[in-house]
């Protein structure tokens, strides 16, 4: 498994309304997620900046770049835009982050 | 296990240094924290910011908890606190975060 981190940002109005979209995932995002290899992902938000903090495992890199290439995704991207900082294709704008430390 | 992630601060000109030091992390250290029931403990940085954002499991709360008070993690904070953003106990200035969404 591959241990993966980003950075994205909701706005500060927006916190209620991420949480509970995300507590209501629809089953076909969650269904494709897991389609793609994609477990145990966190999303995690630092409420004195509105940074959302995301850590996932992946099975491997090439099937989770066909991620974003899905209908479902796309549409979960627009439905999530007003609340968040996004790119023109409404994709949230993301920050990899880089791994400094493992312990098991 | 309880999944935890908090953010704390490395200077920008000190990120070589922060990540040597981690990648030779005292054993006694490690010993220490699985001691305690910490694991899969990552930390990743944000170069844009200088951001660490540390991404953990514990076992329960009051056994991490301990952590801190271990002369083995105060000697380590002594040794880190020229690379980071410090409390007036040596401690890095950290943030914990609202976990909002979690996929198994």
């Amino acid at each position: 498994m591959i241990r993966k981190a980003t950075v994205m940002k909701v706005y500060k109005d927006k916190y209620d309304d991420y949480k509970q979209r995300h507590d209501k995932l629809w089953p076909e995002m969650a269904e494709m997620l897991k389609a793609h290899g994609v477990h145990h992902y966190s999303i995690f938000l630092l409420e004195e900046t509105g940074q959302l903090f995301a850590y996932l495992l992946v099975e491997d890199e090439d099937s989770f770049s066909e991620v974003a290439k899905t209908e479902i995704c796309q549409k979960w991207w627009a439905y999530m835009a007003p609340l968040m900082e996004t790119n023109d294709d409404l994709s949230p704008v993301s920050h990899d982050l880089k791994e400094v430390f493992y312990l098991a």
